[in-house]
């Protein structure tokens, strides 16, 4: 079956059509391609809308594009990024097709500002495919941090981890096929409902969906889970997407990186602060009048070493 | 521990403030009382904000309550609900604390136009609690509709599958539990993250999360969740909030089982058909325009006898 | 400057290139076409995304389009539509520029599931356009309807009220240009600033934005502003953009207006007086259950003769 | 009639009911009271929902209130304001109602996650009452920015520049008048219907609205609004509410002063100066990176003398 849906998409490639609409070589090479994501996962663009020139033109609310030079288009962008000026982001807009485990969906779907058309479990049977994590990836819980990862199980530790997994999620499935009656196979007065035989599946069941959203509610998202602090299994997702608005909107993309990505706030105190440290006077946590945690932050943010 | 809790619900129940805001003494009575539905969910107002004052208030934009007579103000709800005038309605606000299967909770949160937090398995230790279906809403998956139930197990079937069910729930509980450790006990380096160890658990297992929702939006999420189409699972829960509403804004939620809930829209071609036999004349589907199945629902919405 | 812009959207209705996304003929043919509005307001699409297929991907979360036959994709979005199965629809997006009087805008902008980027009174000098109605569109106020029009104006009254209206636009135009130092001039300290001189401006000045929306939202829109209760002036803007829709949509735009433009919702008292009424039993109002005002909406909706 | 109103609310505000809501004293002083802006225009709470606690509450999905002490609750709500944890600060809910001139109520309605009802100019008549900026703030276009205001007029003609104002919109709301037949006098086939007198209205002429938002959205809100480039007859508005927070939820409204309203963001590039700094290296801005726009924003915010 993974092989018909191969060559349809290989087949689907093939063809093209003329638009007046913008349209972005790079973005064009990634349509009908499937990018793996995780062991069974994947992300693919199905559609996008607008480019740069869009989010310059909403912005000026000009008749054309190419009215100005690309120099000045690079300014406008980066100016908007810059304060925040969020509508002219809104302009564009992108939809994907992606396969995750139901965990991991749980997160993504939290954000509310896209939308969303899920594979129904109600009215469909749920292919056998869960995640297994890569042995590398099963992590301790952390000490320091009550909702994140330590160090990596012991080897060993970790393959027998990974087997109990398996074996639980495969005893589950088991489960799941025979409550349900095959739709090829003959009814039968036995079968459990679809919406009811789901409910033994775990949490690492993998579903899929079409997600639409525009690229300043996108921007958001990845923001928050490309982060180092948000888990493994989603980031990989959002790294993935963050590659392909690279290649989308490439000014945007940058502005982005710089001034939202490796950007650091500071807070009022930590504002005085700084300026206190630049006028060359001391300062210790004590006085800062920030918290233990705030003051450990800042210090790394600046690489103010010895300050820790 | 739910002691602890039926205790500090108890004692908070006793406490009372004056205030100046618009109350409701039903819901007063709701408040700090929890509803059951389904073996261990449950369903608790928080907080509302609003009366059926509220919305004529907002529809008039006029300075306070009670400068109409009560009448005038039901006349004035059901026009407004009649018409589809929605932004007055968006004018009261409910919160709740809920507890559902996973399964449930993951068809409630695609409602975008709520306020969610969630109960945190990234973070916190989820526990051992999974939904077990009473016999009797066991049933098979419908033979007509893809979506829904057909008949109910036979009884010992159903006594079969319960079984099956809670043996495997138990079994993914114990493995998550062996898998992380328990914060009460001493540090172990074998603890799997929490964010990785809840995949082995099942869809049946309970969450509870706050949930905070304008009126407008919450009449709409219970017309299509206290459908008879909707999953019996999730319909418990909607047909309970009814309740509460109806006791929070009686007239808007009179006017709202009148014009939305025992409702037909007739189409088009229906509201042709409905027209000729009024005329006295004949229409049977193939002349009606209408499909096998909008003929069949015409019928029976409208109890015309032998037409199906 | 008219003539310029006219000049750059022809030379940009030139500029073709390929896609691999689905492309809808007849809207490629409204690209970059302007559709005037009123006296000197606009239409134009800027670009869209998806179509009736998408749609169709959307609610089979499949691979890819035209697996199935074109009748079958129809059915389905029929299906879709009555049953307000509202996610797929949301799968298609569609951007527009557009120009209106401010007092049309305001009440275009309450629909707030959509995106904007409005010219700016407070960055940029406003063009000396207002909005004249034409003498045929000049009405009373309805004798009936405390929210609607009447009788036309008599003709020479008509041209009185254009007459006094014209004079005080063109006195506030004159006050506002004269506050307010042309940025080709020398610059004075005497120059209003933009976002305080704005204030003199008459509600009929045009104002122009970008709009993006889903498809779904989009026929929400047009099925409230396309409806003869819509004020004239924001009307021919919603039916313009439904012939628009017809083009890029066929089917969802034939489903919907047969379920949701031409459609009668029957209440639950309504639905008991038909179903009484096809039994053969004589129902008057005093005895439906329904008021005046809806007892004449469902005769005239069922063209029940005699029963007003 | 003002003096009915006042009346009326005096009052209502000797109306108290018994509640098992959470309740803020501050608020409830705030209650049917109200806090007038600019020279005809007010807001005034009417109801809130939540507290401080109810922001603790939902973060910690928990039972209570009241089982932690205030000093942790006060720091969880500060860990979650720098954060960027924004779900439990929607759990407060506030409705205002207010009164403005249409051009500053144009800028608010673009905020679109609020509920609104605005008094309807198509129903109603609308009052004369119209915006006249006090003679000091009435400020020259900015020499340096597009989006701003420069010196205040000098005092002979801003007099000069008000009387213009007065006169235009006086004669602009005596049209209105005559074509418009009052409610009160004999009907006329010569009135002009509402919803096209309106248009000869300026931008100056007061409206109302009804006005609820999540404490969330109101501080993004007042963030962008209470700003120094917000304009001015806006930033009065969201100054009077940013009190209203501090006497609603002042541990809230403390973090959000801290981290949002007195913060400096910098961009990655700003980063790397500042670090370069600390390490006692010379940076000049060409060598930095940064615009120069960005250059006079940093060494401003940092007091860092002579860097301009």
């Amino acid at each position: 079956m993974e092989d018909t849906i191969t060559a349809q998409i290989a087949e689907q490639r093939t063809q093209q059509s003329l638009t007046r609409r913008a349209t972005v070589d790079l973005m064009e090479q990634r349509l009908f391609t499937l990018h793996q994501v995780l062991d069974q996962g994947f992300v693919r663009v199905i559609d996008y809308m607008g480019d740069d020139g869009a989010i310059v033109q909403a912005a000026r609310v000009s008749y054309g594009r190419g009215t100005r030079a690309v120099q000045q288009d690079e300014g406008l962008i980066r100016y908007l990024m810059r304060h925040r000026h969020t509508t002219p982001f809104e302009m564009c807009e992108i939809k994907f097709h992606m396969k995750m485990p139901i965990f991991v969906a749980r997160q993504w779907i939290r954000h509310r500002t896209a939308n969303v058309n899920e594979y129904s479990a109600r009215y469909s049977v749920l292919d056998r495919e869960f995640y297994m994590p890569a042995p590398e990836n099963l992590a301790a819980q952390s000490q320091v941090n009550n909702q994140g990862r330590g160090e990596a199980l012991p080897e060993a530790r970790a393959a027998e981890v990974l087997e109990l997994l398996k074996v639980d999620a495969a005893r589950s499935f088991d489960l799941y096929d025979s409550l349900i009656v095959d739709e090829a196979q003959e009814a039968s007065p036995q079968g459990l409902a679809r919406e009811l035989a789901r409910m033994a599946l775990p949490l690492s069941t993998y579903t899929q969906f079409y997600w639409k959203i525009d690229l300043h509610n996108l921007l958001h998202f990845i923001a928050l889970r490309a982060d180092p602090h948000a888990q493994y299994e989603i980031r990989v997702y959002a790294e993935l997407i963050l590659e392909m608005v690279r290649d989308w909107v490439p000014f945007a993309c940058k502005a982005f990186e710089d001034y939202r990505l490796g950007n650091f706030d500071l807070s009022k105190s930590m504002l005085a602060v700084v300026q206190a440290w630049l006028r060359g006077e001391a300062v210790d946590q004590p006085s800062s009048g920030l918290s233990a945690r705030e003051w450990r932050e800042l210090c790394q943010a600046l690489g103010r070493q010895g300050c820790v």
